[in-house]
């Protein structure tokens, strides 16, 4: 019998008229002759709820704790389900991540999956049963609760699936993976299929969605993930592995983020030491930066600049501040105004000119553009906020997205 | 270093504000050099609210699901504390029952404590931590979570003080066991002690403040148990062992009891079969029957009345209705409208005429009684809600209550 591994995700969840409509969902689905494992996260934004009182207490809630604490936000809608499945005469039973053996490692509020005890799944489908696993959690070597941090349970059904050879189904508030995100853009195709690796691009460059650690999970175990609506009953999206070698369309799609923030550097000496040791800085203190761009020397001085998500703006100010006194010639310029657009497809691997392309074709419609990066199958630009609208017409009519 | 067991209930922890109150209390009490262990309900309300949402899914949510379920409310209340508590610098974990090994037998949402493994208590103590435990829950043979039931976090604080052989304190929104409740005789007297007989007896008949069955378990054990109000500076009432063969006042409290119903059964063939049957078809619905009073038979007819909690008359006559058809003579009565009235003391051991006494002083007032029943240490009487505050009244001045 084919196991089918499901996660359902916080709105999906987030009252008990919903808990039974999903219930009901599963138990159709259930009759259809499936072994089913279903990942839910918690109700609407309880997660939120409990982590504010945390930090109502302090600004530095012990981290034990705080998984603790957090752990009880699934173990709530894993029995709700639970119950709700039941009483529709489907024998079902939750499992919090303690309970189920969901294997950790790493430190407390974001911990990494290393292994899943799956004896209890494969009784309890012998028997019958809907097993519902919490989402987001697990427990580590010293059994203590732990939590995975952001995308987690994704990441827990994505492992899930992996280990039970099974197929994955997320269930969200959007029916599936857009060329663009159809708020900005309406006329968006939806994607029937897309790679890991596109799926990826377009997940770290700002299409929501998915958590970029469960799509590489998802790839680094082949394991297919159908993305759809939580209703259940429109074709989603299957992120699946596709060969790279055929005729792919140049691009695939266009990932908008405005959640980006750029920062210039003036006056670094040209030498790579300095340049590692203001990026380390910055590294230290857990932001990511993405975009980096850097001019050629003058003077044995650099420019570079780079883009990191507004959210981390004023901490890397901060760091940044402190090598005004080891560098004389050091200033930095920041802008909170910038979109980012990313062009992603499998095609680039086998197509040349996309990055000119697209060039162009901003040029023709007078965007200019900032900053560029390319990568195997994605390109990203930074251009004017004002300018995006115009830009993704221009490429969206181009590239037939 | 002594070892010190202490409990706060759910008004004790329901906001942010309150949690930061108590651990400030705790910390101070640590630093005076007591090993702790505290144990925490739910905040305010979760454990209703819990339990509504699984009703709101069915009438009959599954009873494991529903212990899953349920247990989430201590485990925010108890890693909220520890939070607390090592933002004020003072080291505190939190264990919910399956973490500490809290090992329960019975039914789900019924269980009782077997046996507590004390192993990290002592390891944690040792290392200086506060340990916070989870009341109302535990963890059975199968390693399934359970609950406790009515009065479950007062149980588990004095298993854990037994286990420990330690003092237990219960911090409540009362700041003692007074002689009649404060509500109904605002001149009553709170006692410095009283003993676990009449404790029970006290709490039996509906002086709430604690359950009887924690009750129960801190005599067999011999725990001390201090009840105080929850801020920590006002000495509350220490119930422990009191030598009965002393010189103790006829009656040391009054009990008042307005949540009863009294049911009168006529037309019973005195037999006593015919009526262990209808006892055990109520018994069954898991309905308690207190205070029970027969008529001397007539025509081999009896008249039977008892009380019951007013909660369950609804289910007690729809079992009585079932011995309609069988029993051609019976028919029955029921009343909501009566209070029971509970006299408890020691003395009465050693002092004898008490119940005379009381049903004089009740004559002399006017006050007609419809049932008494008696045990070693409380005589119980049942009289109209009307007379209810003449008879305090008369009671507390004639024994200085």
């Amino acid at each position: 019998m084919a196991v089918i591994v499901q996660k359902y995700g916080g709105t999906s969840v987030e009252s008990i008229e919903k808990i039974k409509k999903i219930a009901e969902q599963i138990a159709k689905r259930k009759k259809s002759g499936n072994d089913i494992v279903v990942v839910v996260s918690a109700m609407g934004k309880t997660t939120d709820n409990l982590v504010r009182m945390a930090y109502d207490i302090t600004i530095d809630p012990h981290k034990r704790e705080l998984d603790v604490l957090m752990a009880t936000g699934e173990q709530v809608s894993m029995s709700l389900l639970s119950i709700a499945l039941n009483s529709l005469g489907i024998e079902a039973v939750s499992y919090a991540g303690h309970q189920l053996g969901i294997k950790t490692e790493g430190s407390h509020t974001k911990s990494r999956i290393t292994d899943i005890n799956d004896e209890k799944i494969h009784k309890d489908h012998r028997n019958g049963k809907v097993v519902i696993v919490a989402g987001f959690q697990g427990v580590n070597e010293d059994n203590e609760i732990t939590t995975l941090g952001r995308g987690g349970s994704d990441t827990t059904a994505v492992a899930l699936a992996a280990k039970l050879q099974a197929q994955c189904e997320i269930y969200t508030d959007v029916d599936g993976i857009y060329t663009i995100d159809p708020r900005l853009y309406p006329r968006a195709r939806k994607l029937d299929f897309i790679s890991y690796d596109e799926m990826l691009e377009m997940a770290s460059s700002g299409a929501g969605v998915m958590h970029p650690r469960s799509i590489e999970l998802a790839e680094k175990y082949k394991v297919p993930v159908l993305l759809a609506l939580n209703t259940g009953d429109i074709p989603g999206s299957l992120i699946k592995e596709i060969d790279n070698t055929m005729e792919n369309p140049a691009i695939t799609g266009l990932a908008v983020n405005n959640d980006q923030a750029i920062i210039t550097l003036n006056g670094i000496p040209h030498d790579i030491r300095v340049i590692a040791d203001i990026f380390q800085s910055i590294a230290n203190k857990d932001i990511n930066i993405d975009m980096i761009s850097q001019t050629f020397p003058v003077n044995r001085l650099v420019s570079i600049s780079f883009t990191l998500p507004k959210a981390d703006l004023y901490h890397a100010l901060k760091v940044l501040d402190t090598f005004k006194d080891k560098i004389f010639t050091f200033s930095y310029d920041a802008f909170e105004d910038i979109t980012k657009l990313s062009v992603v497809g499998l095609g680039m691997n086998t197509q040349s000119g996309v990055a000119a392309k697209v060039f162009n074709l901003l040029a023709d419609n007078d965007i200019p553009v900032s900053i560029v990066t390319t990568s195997e199958i994605k390109i990203s630009y930074i251009i004017n906020p004002n300018d995006q609208r115009k830009a993704i017409e221009a490429i969206a009519k181009e590239f037939d997205l």
